[in-house]
C-alpha cells in the first residue's frame, strides 16, 4: 500500500510516518511505500524497508498535487496549513494554503477519478477554531460553526469541501477535528496557546516555564500520540458508517491550568511545579478567553476513536515518547 | 444613493428593484441610480426617475464583477445563483457561480477599499439549503450546517467568506437565509417545490394543480413581498447588533399542506380547492422528506425582520401583488 502525507515535516506528520513504518501495516496492508510531501524536504523514518518518496515543495501549486496525486496513493494524510496567527497576518496567504490546496487536492484527486476510478481515502486535519465564541461549557455534536479567525474560517471551507466532494463520490474523506496538542515537544514558541504544553515540557527537564493565564483556565488537550492514532483510525473507518457528515470532533481530555499542574506533581513530584513562574499577560489571557473549553465528542468515540485517559496520561506519553521514560527527579 | 442588484432578471430581484422605485429611499437617501445586473438583460423598473444601468454578462467573470464595482453602488444586493437541480448535474458550473462568483465579488470590493476606501453593505441571499437532514422538527438557531447538496455547500461557503472578509472590515455583509417562496408567480416548473405554490396559484386563477405530496408534508414559506421586505431590512440594519455572526434564518411560516389548502378554501371558496388533483410522486416525497419543516427564526425577529402573519397572508398577497386584487369566484 502506498500512502501519502502532506505536512510530513511537521511534529504530526513526522510521528505519523514513524508510526506508520513501526506498525508496518494499514488497512490489513502491508505499508509498501510512503510520499512525505512538505514545503521542506522531510526526514526519512527511521528503519523503513519500503520505498520513501521525499516530495519538497509548494503543495498548494497544482502541479505539485498533481505530482502527488498521479503516484495513486491509497491513503492520503492532509496534515499542510499555514497556522492561525499566520492566516490572520497574511489573508491571501491563508487562503491560497488553507482552502485552494484543499480544493486543488479534491480537484486533482476527482481529474484521477474520471481517468481510471481511483478513489483514495482522505484523512483531513481540521481544527476546533471552525467553532467561535460565544459557545456553551460544553460545546455539542450539533452545535454550528461560526469561526472568528481566517484559518477557522479556511478549516471550515475545507471540512464542507470534503463532505461534498465524498457525498458525490469523488474521494472517500473523512475529516478529524484536533484538539490542541500537549505536550508538543521543541522548543518554546510564540502561539498563544505554547503555554500549555510550556508548563509541563519545560519542568519536565528543570526549566523554568511561564503561566500566563490564571490557574482556573480550562482547555481540551490531546497527546501527539493520540493525535496520531486519530490519524490512523480515520484512515481505517468503514465510513459507511459516517453517511454523508465526514467531520468529526475528536475526543479530548479537558483540564483546568490547575489540573495540570496537579498531574505534572504527581508525575514529576513540587520541584517541577515550583518551576512554574505566574507572569499573568492580558494579551494572551484575552485570546484563550475565546477558545473552546470541551466538547461531547461522543460520535467519535461511538466510532471507536479513543482519547487519553486523563492528563496524568499525556504527561506519560510525553515522558515515554520524548523523554525516553525519564524525569528529573523533582 | 447608487444600489446594485446581482440577478436583477430574477422574480425575486425584479420585485426588488421596482420596490426600490416605489419607496424612492434607502438607508434614508434617495435612491438615484440602479444597476441591474444579471446573465440577460433586466427590464428597467417603471417609472424610475434616476439612473438605470442594465449590465448583462457573467457575473461570476472577473471583468463583469470589476465593472460593477467600479461604479461604487453604496448597496449591492447579491440574488444569482445556479439553482440546487442544475447545480447537482453541472458541479463546476455550480461552485463557478455559486463559490467563485461570491468569492470574486468579495475579492473585487477588497481591491476596491485598498484602492479609496470604499465600504459596500452586501446583501446576500443564502438558502435553508446549507441545512441537511436528519434534524429535529424545529431547528435551532444554533445548528450546525450539513448541506446534502453542492448548492447548499457552495451558499454554506459563501455564508463564511462573507462572515470572514466582514470580520476583517472588507465588507459590511449581511447574509439572510430565505424560506421557500411561495406563491411563486408565473408558470409551473419542475423544480420539487414547485407544488407548493401551484396548489395556489393555479386555482386561483381557475386551473387544475397537481399534489404529489401527503396533506400532512409541512413547509416553511414566506411571500414575494415578504423576501423582498427582508431585503430591503438586511441593507437597513445596523450591522453592529449583528458583531461577527453575519448570517440569519429569516423567519417565515411553517404550515402543512392541508393548512395550505385550508387557507385557500377561506380565501377562494371550495371550487378552488376542488381544482387541486392528488398525484402521489415517490420521488418528490423522496426530495421533500429531506427538507426542514420548521425554524427558530428568533435572532432575525429580534433584529426587526418580519415575516408573513399567516398562509391566509400569503395567499392575500399574490392576490393583490399578481391577480390586481381578484379572485376566480369559488
Amino acid at each position: 500500500m502506498k500512502i501519502a502525507i502532506i505536512g510530513a515535516a511537521g511534529m504530526v506528520g513526522r510521528k505519523l510516518a514513524q508510526r506508520l513504518v513501526s506498525e508496518g501495516a494499514l488497512r490489513g496492508e502491508q505499508v509498501s511505500s510512503l510520499v512525505l510531501a512538505d514545503i521542506v524536504a522531510a526526514e526519512r523514518p527511521d528503519g523503513f524497508a519500503g520505498e520513501t518518496v521525499i516530495q519538497a515543495g509548494d503543495l498548494s501549486a497544482r502541479e505539485e498535487i498533481d505530482r502527488l496525486v498521479a503516484a495513486r496513493p491509497a491513503v492520503i494524510f492532509h496534515l499542510a496549513a499555514i497556522v492561525s496567527g499566520e492566516a490572520e497576518q497574511d489573508f491571501d496567504k491563508g487562503y491560497r494554503i488553507n482552502m485552494d490546496g484543499m480544493r486543488r487536492l479534491l480537484e486533482s484527486i476527482r481529474a484521477a477519478q474520471a481517468a481510471d476510478g481511483y478513489l483514495p481515502r482522505l484523512v483531513f486535519t481540521s481544527s476546533i477554531a471552525v467553532f467561535g465564541a460565544p459557545f456553551p461549557e460544553t460545546i455539542p455534536e450539533e452545535y454550528f460553526h461560526t469561526p472568528l479567525t481566517s484559518y477557522g474560517t479556511q478549516k471550515e471551507i475545507s471540512e464542507l469541501l470534503l463532505a461534498d466532494y465524498s457525498r458525490k463520490g469523488f474521494v472517500d474523506g473523512v475529516g478529524i477535528r484536533l484538539p490542541t496538542i500537549c505536550v508538543r515537544p521543541g522548543l518554546p514558541n510564540k502561539a498563544a496557546s505554547g503555554f500549555f504544553s510550556g508548563i509541563i515540557r519545560e519542568p519536565l527537564v528543570g526549566r523554568e516555564a511561564i503561566l500566563p493565564v490564571s490557574d482556573s483556565v480550562r482547555h481540551w488537550h490531546a497527546s501527539p500520540r493520540s493525535a496520531v492514532g486519530f490519524l490512523l483510525h480515520a484512515a481505517n473507518l468503514d465510513t459507511d458508517r459516517l453517511g454523508p457528515r465526514r467531520n468529526l470532533t475528536m475526543p479530548g481530555v479537558s483540564v483546568t491550568v490547575a489540573e495540570q499542574i496537579e498531574a505534572l506533581r504527581r508525575v514529576a513530584g513540587e520541584k517541577a511545579v515550583a518551576l512554574i513562574r505566574r507572569v499573568p499577560d492580558e494579551t494572551i489571557m484575552r485570546i484563550v478567553a475565546g477558545w473552546a473549553t470541551r466538547f461531547d465528542a461522543s460520535r467519535a468515540e461511538g466510532l471507536g476513536f479513543v482519547a487519553d485517559r486523563s492528563f496524568e496520561d499525556i504527561i506519560q506519553a510525553h515522558v515515554e515518547d520524548e523523554l525516553a521514560g525519564t524525569v528529573k527527579a523533582g
